[in-house]
């Protein structure tokens, strides 16, 4: 397995592979979720490039970047057992230049539930996506569902600027009680898990009441929003198509049901899509 | 040589092409500026794909888009005869969708010089120039010295997002008088284009006294004024270096020196790369 730190290793490193190439970029503190994309990535393609980069610019001013978690020794063993063949590990400088251009998430997409929360933050997220996607050369990229605006956001923006990469979705990885993992459950205490499970159970009622013929999104809003009155406070239940546009009706294969919840002093998301 | 009208077309074409591909975009309303570009990237690769688009994003409110000069006919027979493989020369529907991510030029580079004059038209300039150039898969883009802020940027785009391309600058293309061709000097009678000759002069003024030993950027702005004072209200004189940052000396190898000033009612642009 190669490390490389700066562009030019990693360049180096990636002209000797010969065939396709998965990518998994990450911003490291490595989960079961990253490992689940890393081995799909594995699979499906002769070579395997994973990116660990906490980027600055999509983090917002009071957003915490310094404190984000990072567990470089980990991370690499992880990805040395899971057969990666690049981790790409740059600096910040490596990354950016002063008076950079920049990315604009789409005026309505990108500034509505998890935009809303946190205006700007997708396009820091959607420069560095570009910047990899382009340097790893790759053959397929792979994104958690969880995330599932930013994997909408990132297969528009290979779309808008035609880019030469194949965007795959990946499923949710959840815990044996359904819960989504994320690196914020483990500022859950035992009570406050039982309570997050909420948010799934939520989506699995909403699932049902479509498989039984329910496609009304306010009435099955109203009955999450009952099955999530265990949480804290609900930040958003939404019910939109896979483009992120509201539905009045639910349409069984373009839909997407999101949620932001906070339980105790922990903001969880979850989301499925039908 | 082969049309391509939609995005398709234009990919089962290039998928043909196994070699090098030079890459000349344009905006149409061809002359022999953009055939010297053509000429140079049919020399310098196997294949040569050129774009015609007009782009509507980098029109600001209140310039006449519609009027902009469109020639398609001749246009083609200019490409036909120049040996050109494919044309693309796509609808804006082809280009754009509702709510699309954008470009945003740096915040200090995209806005001084042409940028102060037209805020905006850079960040259009820009979302289709990579639209363009991922959608080519040309192994070089061929752009001129003449829009030089343009080019700086283009090759910043470049070097930020990691894009696998080069770009190839192409010197200025001058009537036998030295005035930089433009589709814009059709406006100039007989008179003006006398007198739009000043901008040409003032430039191979400061060149000479480059030569001469004068660096100091003041001296010779001074010095290009007076030639200028010919125009009839000059826009800017600048010396920068090649990251359009300002200079207080000329450093030979690493300056631009731009003008911009009217005569009559038809603004015009020069530049030198010393």
């Amino acid at each position: 397995m190669i490390i490389a730190r700066t562009i030019e290793e990693l360049q180096e490193a990636r002209k000797r592979l010969n065939g396709s190439i998965g990518f998994v970029p990450t911003m490291g503190a490595l989960h079961q979720g990253h490992l689940s994309l890393i081995q799909q990535a594995k699979r499906e393609n002769d070579y395997l490039i994973v990116s660990i980069f906490v980027n600055p610019t999509q983090f917002l001013e009071g957003e915490d970047l310094d404190a984000y978690p990072r567990k470089e020794e980990a991370d690499r063993k992880i990805c040395e057992v899971a057969g990666v063949d690049i981790v790409f590990m740059p600096t910040i400088g490596q990354m950016y230049e002063r008076d950079e251009l920049c990315i604009g998430a789409p005026a309505v997409r990108g500034y509505i539930l998890e935009g809303e929360k946190r205006p700007g933050h997708f396009d820091g997220m959607l420069q560095v996506v570009m910047k990899l996607l382009n340097l790893s050369g790759a053959t397929r990229a792979y994104f958690g569902k969880k995330d599932a605006q930013q994997l909408v956001l990132i297969s528009q923006m290979v779309r808008n600027y035609f880019m030469d990469i194949q965007i795959v979705p990946c499923e949710i990885v959840r815990d044996e009680n359904g819960l989504a993992l994320s690196s914020r459950n483990v500022y859950l205490n035992k009570k406050e898990k039982q309570r997050a499970l909420s948010l799934s159970h939520s989506l699995k009622r909403a699932t049902k009441m479509v498989m039984q013929g329910e496609v009304n999104v306010n009435i099955i809003k109203k009955e999450m929003l009952q099955v999530l009155s265990e949480t804290d406070r609900v930040e958003y239940v939404a019910i939109v198509d896979r483009q992120l546009r509201s539905l009045e009706k639910v349409e069984i294969g373009n839909t997407i049901i999101l949620v932001a919840a906070w339980v105790g002093k922990t903001r969880l998301i979850d989301n499925i899509w039908i």
